[in-house]
């Protein structure tokens, strides 16, 4: 809908409703006393709203539809229900993904992994690309990290969650991953999720540090587009003011997702509160709020974790939280998904 | 703690340490290879670090120790436990203060006490000063108000809380009001916290739009100054980039707060974020993360209401979430305090 | 304009309309395929939009018309020029006020006065009342304070600006000051807008902390509803995510104010950046960007200034700066307001 | 330097020492009455500040050195002047580049290279590859686009600087581009940062929508760990709350930057306003406030541009906003560069 200035000229009107017509949309003409709105009826959502901003004459454009669409309530509004290997995730079960934040060594990973499938965790994560904003930090055991989560999932029988930074990583992360994790600072690659849209793997699309809900929806917009249709959404803290924490927990967002997309919505609250003290809490808090599931760092010796330690939990502290989470799920008419399948191998 | 330049002169350094001297404290020093520290020992939560960012040669002035004492957990490990008329708040006990934004009418307040009452609130609330961002909106009943308030009061025998907007307001207010609530722009009315700080009535300290969590903390050490120690704090969301809602719900500042301050902590979804149907969702997080109560805006017939009506509740939506709130608590191993004096008169 | 909901019934759409009708305003009905539009036309700029939103079946509320009248470009299309004793602001002249955060002392102030007199400060700030975060930091000399910019006043004939927190501290200033400072954390102070409005003195209004630049016109507005017309607007930075400044200067805001409002534009460098070091850089930018003045804290001994000494120039830093200022305004085809009356008396 | 808990135990503070010694540091340590400081010494702008804030018993880690080094004043004093095909950027010449936001035909582009060659422009911009919001929205020319600025190039004389927006287009680029530009949401795209580290040509970084400053440079240094010198920083507007303009261009991060690093910085005040009408006002602020260089975009037709027609400067009003900003780099002791190479082609 575009509101004309009240000086805008009939020609400017006119030049406006050309630009409607030629893209393909019917015209709603309304002129009152104090504005002259036009409305653009039709497939309106992959119209951006600057082709019309900097027309002549032009006041306010407003959108009334969505700029996406296939990621709406409104294309679909049942939920989404994404399988995964031996769980599902957005129907009624509330997943628990948990890991370090990278993977170290192989008995570092094989050690956590036993450890979060004991405490009732559903997949494991771990990264093996880092992105870390010093050139000068660790920044991942690239393939080598990636057998040996395999090595884990074959031990526990839990699927592996895993960063995936590049597009040009595809080929090699295709043959390990389970679910690929879009990272906050890759909402925004485009190339990586048109490339991530032609896979069939499920993804794990975190929201960028300071994306908007719109936007996010927009980035799922990019992969859904693609045919992939297993995409989970990852609220994991906003950048503010504050600086108690190492980001905001947007708890709004689990409610506002819920309304607008059928997607899945998982919460980290690991990145979204930066300290191992506030985990719990705020996970207790994504539950009650409707969240989906959570995402959890959980490392066996915080103390000395390359990366993330501050917010990394022991895995005694991970028991306590997956206890509490239980609990609220109950309350909540849900339950944590249980571990279905046998746990092949001990360790 | 001060930390010089690495170029910084010993004569930089002397000064540094004569004006921490002047200050009536001591002062540790320790000069290595790179850097030189000096370190203020003694009362340094009343030293501005602005006294010392100031001085030549200074590079970085990192506090130790908080710039609150009052509102400190170290100064005050129990968590404290706030009397009101009928219950107490910070125990064990979640309150639920409900109630419009603004009393409109004489029926429009008695209508909504009874029905919070019935729903299970504690205390009522109603605006009778209003701070409007425009001077053409409605500003209040004023004493016309606070007299509906004060029947509503011996009608359904809640307490009352009540938004003071200026010291001016304060002599008039003792007469009718039990809490007094500090809204959020006042946050750092200094004029309006001292005042308040000399009487004996609890006060109800709601986080500004954009102040941190320090900023809250020194503002209820304002109160607490004064020698009133019964204070509560209360999020009620931040500005951040995001418009999907009316603020950001900070669910962080929850167990944050709980970890920093003894204080009682409240929780307020309705301005967090400004729509009625994430209401619930938001005060079933906030109970799960911690939180010691709520504040609700509800009203009878919110179309109609003169402000706020977007986020307020109608009473059945409200019944709706005080008992989902009630089953968090259990979880949490608490209870939202009974209602315990019996209710005095009929509508 | 009211936007419903696609799914509205007629009966949503007819109690919007007895809602417009009912405020004395007209209705404009437009019915599209995909969305009912229905426009308020009167008087809208006193109509809070959420008399609106929280009516059923209603979609968007979209302003078309702003929410403040007096204070918009429409409603008085040429700038506004005020006269201050001596000087005019909003003309062709820049204006430059100078000194100290603090009246600290009767030497201090003195001495100061004449030295950004000397090097062509137009009016004098020094704050007597000081809004301090911590209630144990300095909180000024009061009416002491007073006295002594009277003083320095009547030696070098600069009308003072001072910062006024309470609608209390009126009288006693009414008496002594020449333009009243509105801080930005009483920028929504509305009881103390509302005393100043009334008055007939020049008024300095900062931006709040984290005020949109619509908020701070609907502040100016309160004190144009009073039927005071000498009001300055004062960019001063506001809180962002960012922390190698103490503020992010929102240089947008000068073209942006200058596009809405006709009242004069002031930058405040010094708390914009929180360091003497980029206070000239953010003055330049400011003239380049439009404004019509600066507001500079300048202290003889900033590294023994009670508050804001990290941010203070040295007299001959500002001097420097006045004369970079200077160079800018000519570029600009403006002038730097020059020195009118004499100096009476000497230090 | 590490601050231990008050309560940390001998224990706690020896494995401290232990991880900096175990890093190849030296350690200083300074036991106070109220606080033990443990100093870690040697190179320690490539040690992450998480290694520590796991460890138990630290309170907080504070840098003294910064962690970037390569970027950094100290490590380099002077500024760098990066050689561009024709002039150079960060000496006394201020650079412009201009052109549309998308190449979006042949003539289209011709005709704006001739329009801004004529005005006085240095270089020409035009996007091939478009980060969109929308997966719905024109994505750009591709190859097709980089042959017609490689035409406008050879007819107008100028250098070409067009965004790269994944590694995978690396080799293509390589072939037409002069300057590379990482947009703002690639800052952190840590692959492509280092691919284009591994190249020798000249890269224009913009800062990310919500990156800090520090953030910019530790992609800076990205960039320069490759061994890659010719870069230049872009401040093109931050996310805050503010919504009158897109983006709030940081004006306080030029004076910051040239303070804490050699490289040159420039201003895109297309980007950090949003609307043509304020694109002169900041560009001429940028220029006073110490940029070396602005980056405009300019369409010959804004209203029929397929992106960013709202913020883009016709040609006749970027003649006026050049001229402007030629008289305000001779206050400051500037030019802009000249244009040195004869144009070799008509249009």
């Amino acid at each position: 809908m575009i509101i004309m200035k009240s000086n805008a000229t009939p020609q400017q009107v006119e030049a406006v409703i050309a630009q409607i017509k030629a893209m393909g949309l019917a015209v709603h003409l309304s002129q009152g006393v104090e504005a002259t709105i036009i409305g653009a009826i039709g497939e309106t959502h992959n119209i951006p709203v600057d082709r019309f901003e900097g027309l002549d004459g032009v006041d306010i454009v407003q959108r009334i539809t969505q700029p996406y669409k296939l990621a709406s309530r409104q294309f679909h509004s049942e939920d989404s229900v994404i399988p995964i290997d031996g769980f599902t995730v957005g129907g009624n079960d509330i997943i628990v993904i948990a890991g370090p934040c990278s993977v170290e060594s192989r008995s570092q990973i094989l050690e956590t992994a036993h450890a979060v499938r004991e405490a009732g965790a559903n997949a494991l994560r771990g990264g093996v690309f880092k992105p870390r904003t010093s050139p000068y930090a660790f920044q991942g055991l690239g393939e080598e990290g990636l057998e040996y989560l395999a090595e884990a999932r074959e031990e526990t029988g839990m699927p592996i969650v895993v960063e995936i930074m590049s597009e040009t990583q595809l080929d090699l992360m295709l043959k390990y991953v389970d679910v690929f994790q879009v990272g906050a600072r890759n909402m925004q690659n485009f190339n990586l999720l048109r490339a991530l849209g032609e896979t069939r793997k499920s993804i794990l699309l975190k929201r960028g540090l300071s994306a908007t809900i719109e936007e996010l929806l927009m980035s799922a917009e990019y992969l859904l587009a693609g045919g992939n249709k297993q995409i989970m959404l990852c609220e994991r803290g906003i950048r503010t003011f504050e600086t108690t924490t190492r980001n905001t927990t947007d708890i709004n967002a689990i409610p506002v997702l819920k309304n607008l997309t059928h997607l899945p919505v998982i919460l980290d609250p690991s990145h979204a509160t930066g300290h191992a003290d506030y985990v719990a809490a705020i996970a207790r808090a994504a539950i009650a709020a409707g969240a989906d599931g959570l995402i959890i760092e959980v490392h066996p010796d915080p103390a000395h974790a390359v990366s993330d330690g501050k917010q990394s939990l022991k895995p005694e502290k991970f028991v306590e939280m997956v206890n509490q989470v239980k609990a609220i799920a109950e309350v909540m008419g849900r339950r944590v998904a249980p571990i279905q399948k046998p746990v092949t191998a001990g360790w």
